[in-house]
């Protein structure tokens, strides 16, 4: 076994745990994935603030969110002054996040009083970055990948392994779409080619675009999960 | 030896080699790093259709580029059409350069009749990736960082490392600063924090703003570099 083989087999480990904690808390976890600055923060600071409905549509979603960083905590801050309860995971030079960083923090979540089991929705915010990310499980229910319209159209087929793994892909920044003479047809064209399997979203934190059929979308998908990919 | 110092010093070895050959050949190399979709290969395809004169503006500036990806040869085909001699490094799932593939590189970039002797400029395009590229000299003259106006304004501070060895910081983009509410007293704010050594400009490949004051900035660089950053 190779170190690289050894390490992610740790992972593993530790993803396989998350993961069961999942599925008894019946929470959906999203594993959101994409390029510093594409918008992921924007976007849970949109969804914290649209007032969504929950499952069944009784009662509002109710979301909370793991950060990663290198450095900071600008992005946790953000999310609790939007509403969210969320911590931050400082990785040091650490490119991606690891399925038992993950783990300390949901420890850290249950203590600060967000109990697993009384969410719809945990979203597992990576480190910006489009291709280390790509190998760790974290337990997630879902992956879900982020472009922006403002990265260019080619993105998916250059960083092709990060999106062979998505469950969806979201366009972010279509509000800027115009702005940028973004082309809609060589996007969907990229995406489709390296990641037939995954469902598709135009989303735009600033105008609201797509947000709620993206809470839909996630509240539809089974808790279960599939280990390994 | 860690199994990472051991990889760094391997990389280092070579590093050192490419930087004797470019000392003896007297070609400045900047080693170009962004997230993906900062606009690294946009600002390359300007520079070259800029018309920018040579050290003395008595001859064109003579340009060439080595450009890193995990797939495809877009990048490189988007510059030969632009009219800079470019050659592709495909990395598969490899999140940065090493010295010993831009050494390779060296060896075919040569073969095809452009000998490191006869440019003024050599640009290294890096994988896009905020995180990895940091830890690996290439035996650049120079290391220029990429941030635009539509990633967010507090990007340095989150990878900080990667801007900490920053030589030259570049806000590309520029032409979309108002369509995004680009905060350039916070941008820049964060840059001197992270990169108090390293000057700083305003590019847009869209509009050239700034391509002849970079174009000036690199070539009175000295081609001299420091080993071990």
């Amino acid at each position: 076994m190779t170190l690289e083989q050894q390490l992610l087999a740790h992972n593993d480990q530790h993803a396989d745990a998350n993961r069961r904690r999942f599925q008894e808390a019946g929470v959906r976890v999203v594993n959101l994935l994409s390029s510093p600055g594409s918008g992921k923060t924007a976007l849970l600071e949109a969804l914290a603030a649209a007032a969504l409905q929950g499952p069944g549509g009784e009662r509002p979603l109710r979301q909370a969110a793991l950060v990663g960083d290198l450095a900071t905590d600008n992005d946790a801050r953000r999310l609790q002054a939007a509403g969210l309860p969320a911590l931050q995971i400082n990785t040091g030079q650490g490119c991606h996040l690891e399925a038992a960083q993950v783990g300390r923090a949901l420890d850290r979540l249950e203590a600060e009083q967000t109990p697993l089991a009384q969410l719809d929705l945990l979203w597992i915010e990576n480190v910006g970055n489009l291709v280390c990310p790509a190998a760790y499980d974290l337990g997630e229910s879902l992956r879900v990948v982020l472009v922006s319209t403002t990265e260019g159209e080619d993105k998916p087929l250059k960083y092709a392994p990060m999106f062979h793994g998505a469950d969806l892909v979201l366009i972010s920044k279509m509000d800027l779409a115009a702005a940028v003479d973004f082309d809609r047809t060589t996007a969907r064209a990229a995406i489709a080619r390296v990641a037939p399997r995954a469902r598709l979203l135009e989303v735009s934190a600033r105008t609201g675009e797509g947000l709620a059929a993206l809470a839909a979308l996630l509240l539809a998908a089974p808790v279960t999960t599939l280990a390994g990919r």
